[in-house]
């Protein structure tokens, strides 16, 4: 349920230590709540013993989003897939949605439209349907909140915490695609016709980057299939950056972790940009967020098997380091061998 | 799910054509989804065959509450009742809470968790629990929006839709206290001093009004019996105003609807204030929308049991008018026994 995006400074704020506050202050909990705040979706049974999984995030103007490098049928679609992603982080079928928009005085009906026609899009793959909202007006930008109601497996939803000293660390996909997307579609409008890699970074990498960016894909099918087949011991998507998102997975199960940079899944796309704009592709890698892959661990003994269904399903899967324990910290270690404590470059909201 | 209040002009969009639109456009259902876009709240059926309820509801600075005249502890406990309310219109118990809260520049800690405690004062006699959210920064103003869950016995969710000829319309509580309280606190602070009603119209009064704007109570005991015995054949809650909202009622059931204007409940408190502004207090009561006063139908054999059961409840209830075949329209009997056709006098969203 983290937001996902670069904020102007807040200096009294930061949003991690508000939400661990809001759950101390408002989080005691009967029991038919499995996870409250904290996690990427909440989690809750029925009387009857169903698990449904509950997850709302929240795009503004501005701050996630800038209407000069996106379509409202981009936001839409966006503010979907970080839904749906957080669904999947949690092992779960998405099902329904609901609206919250708040549209200001220059909005028209063909922008709502839009914004539903991307929303829509990015639901339809997984037979999501729009259940009810609510429609105001804004003095301000665009306010979009997005809440999705997803169902689990009783007993099968995966967490942030669970992850045990051992584990081997797996992502799905590649990472920093959207990030390198972002910084594409940020580049003055003259950059690329002079551009003196035009031969190695072509018009299909750039588009591939800036899809990515504008059109993630949320990992519902791994998820899924990860709890079903209890693979995973702790799982959490990549919505903040790697190296943010495993920091939460470390804090919430109490363990380090390491991370081997040389194993990090880079697209051709993306090393292809990194080399043209003579950046470290790694960095991308490691402090992109939005990328919408799923970050999780696995205990030895399912290793061998989870990589053979892997291969069978066709599913893109990287280990990309283990975890210790919580005393180790977080380190990474570089292509050239060397050992470095990994600090927490995800950008946080308020700071 | 209606928003709630009066709205900065915005030519190009009508809400309710929008949501009707909407509802077109994406609204079409598997058959565990009950009610759709288009009641208070939508209800979807689990497989194990448990119904929930689902309801989501913005505020907007500048549109829904002004910061001069109101707490962040109001907003809150306003924004949670203004969902509590539409699962009451439904039957239901409402369970769950999640919240998506945009934060200005301006906005500190401690606005947040005064925000946060009222939305907890009006959520904690109904033991309903926060479990998720996301936070942002805002560059406009504060924007909130909450989803709230909540269950209701399968079958026995009261919709909008249902109300049949000779039924009778009732409703709860007392009609215009909200709309008279948000008059006092936009009048200027000289105002009171120089009073010459100030005998009739009492700080009591005063008082009452006020709270009844800033902390309206949602009806979910009633809301829950009106369920439980089959009492109601429609129900909606009101929010926009008793004559938008019986508007909803005609529409989704195809019936027309006569009020009796001299029945209409009025608080001594609002009749003071009306008398002491030389106003009409029928106008505020027909037109003063964030009662969320419980509006309903009732079949004519169940008249008698109702209003037995209610006086054992000690719970207030007054029947103000009858439903009519669709070609009837909507019409108020004056007090002077003239009859006039109704109009829409509730504020829309963006007319």
């Amino acid at each position: 349920m983290a937001s996902t995006v670069r904020t102007k400074a807040r200096p009294t704020i930061n949003e991690f230590d508000l939400i661990r506050d809001l759950q101390r202050r408002h989080g005691r909990h009967a029991p038919s709540v499995i996870q409250g705040i904290g996690d990427d979706a909440a989690v809750i049974t029925s009387r009857a013993g169903e698990w449904a999984v509950l997850t709302t995030d929240l795009l503004t103007e501005g701050v996630h989003f800038d209407l000069g490098t996106a379509t409202m049928a981009d936001i839409g679609f966006r503010a979907a897939t970080a839904n749906l992603s957080d669904v999947a982080a949690m092992g779960g079928t998405p099902q329904y949605l609901l609206v919250a928009l708040a549209i200001p005085r220059t909005g028209t009906n063909r922008h709502v439209h839009q914004l539903y026609r991307g929303m829509m899009a990015a639901c339809r793959p997984h037979r999501v349907q729009l259940i009810g909202g609510d429609t105001s007006a804004s003095d301000g930008g665009w306010f979009l909140s997005v809440t999705l109601i997803g169902m689990v497996p009783p007993r099968k939803a995966l967490f942030r915490h669970g992850a045990r000293t051992g584990d081997f660390l797996y992502v799905t996909g590649t990472l920093g695609d959207s990030l390198a997307g972002l910084k594409l579609l940020n580049e003055p409008p003259g950059r690329t016709k002079h551009d003196p890699w035009a031969a190695t970074f072509s018009p299909r990498h750039r588009k591939f980057l800036i899809e990515r960016h504008l059109r993630p894909i949320a990992r519902i099918a791994e998820g899924r299939w990860l709890s079903a087949h209890h693979f995973a011991t702790s799982a959490i998507d990549i919505s903040d950056g790697l190296s943010g998102d495993l920091r939460h997975i470390c804090e919430e199960s109490h363990v380090g972790a390491e991370i081997d940079l040389s194993a990090l899944p880079l697209s051709p796309a993306c090393r292809a940009y990194a080399a043209s704009r003579k950046r470290d592709p790694l960095n991308l890698a490691l402090t992109g967020g939005e990328d919408y892959e799923l970050l999780f661990t696995v205990a030895p003994r399912q290793r061998p098997r989870l990589e053979r269904m892997a291969l069978e399903q066709e599913f893109s899967l990287t280990c990309i380091g283990n975890i210790h324990p919580h005393r180790f910290g977080m380190q990474a270690l570089s292509p050239h061998g060397q050992r470095h404590r990994l600090i927490n470059t995800s950008y946080e909201h308020f700071t």
